[in-house]
């Protein structure tokens, strides 16, 4: 097994329509996790995800920091603690629009 | 999508080996995640996981607290921020060793 602080793991940028955003590979198919994989993402204040729509589901866990989850027409909001759930081909964008850092883990399948 | 705090999911005792363990089943099968589950438990202080092992690897992140990953002869310490991979038919239990209440996920393939 493999035990590591998620700040061993560098943070990548990300691009694609994102601003402001960065991702943590935590555990990865390489690794050995053959089913799905675990990221970190941070998001500076006034930074987004995409605004995309894709096959697969996202898991999300909230740690720090504050936004809204944006599906196209409404905006959702959620903060430190909150679990979101992004089923397969539901649009979604993540901003956040708080004072400081926003940081969550996102969780999906890996390909077959 | 679906957006909501990680407490408003009632936390359902755990037996067979646990001691002091609850587990809230935040992203589930019925819910519409058919690759994979998020779970969240926590361990009250001297409490501790099955030591068991099974076929599906776990993915881990500590929340809160601190403990040991036991794999049978070699104990690992961790704490919160701190990543866990268990890959499949790996021997484990996690123990609270703290003085706080330990709360990590840990995420799950489903059984197809």
């Amino acid at each position: 097994m493999k035990v590591f602080n998620y700040q061993t793991v560098n943070p990548e940028g990300v691009e694609g329509g994102a601003s402001k955003v960065n991702v943590r590979r935590l555990i990865t198919k390489d690794m050995g996790a053959k089913n799905f994989a675990m990221r970190l993402f941070e998001i500076e204040t006034g930074g987004y995800s995409p605004l995309h729509t894709h096959a697969w589901e996202h898991e999300v866990f909230i740690l720090e920091g504050e936004g809204v989850v944006f599906d196209g027409e409404k905006a959702t909001s959620f903060k430190a603690d909150d679990v979101v759930f992004v089923p397969s081909e539901e649009r979604h964008q993540f901003r956040n629009t708080g004072r400081k850092q926003l940081k969550f883990l996102c969780l999906i399948p890996n390909e077959k």
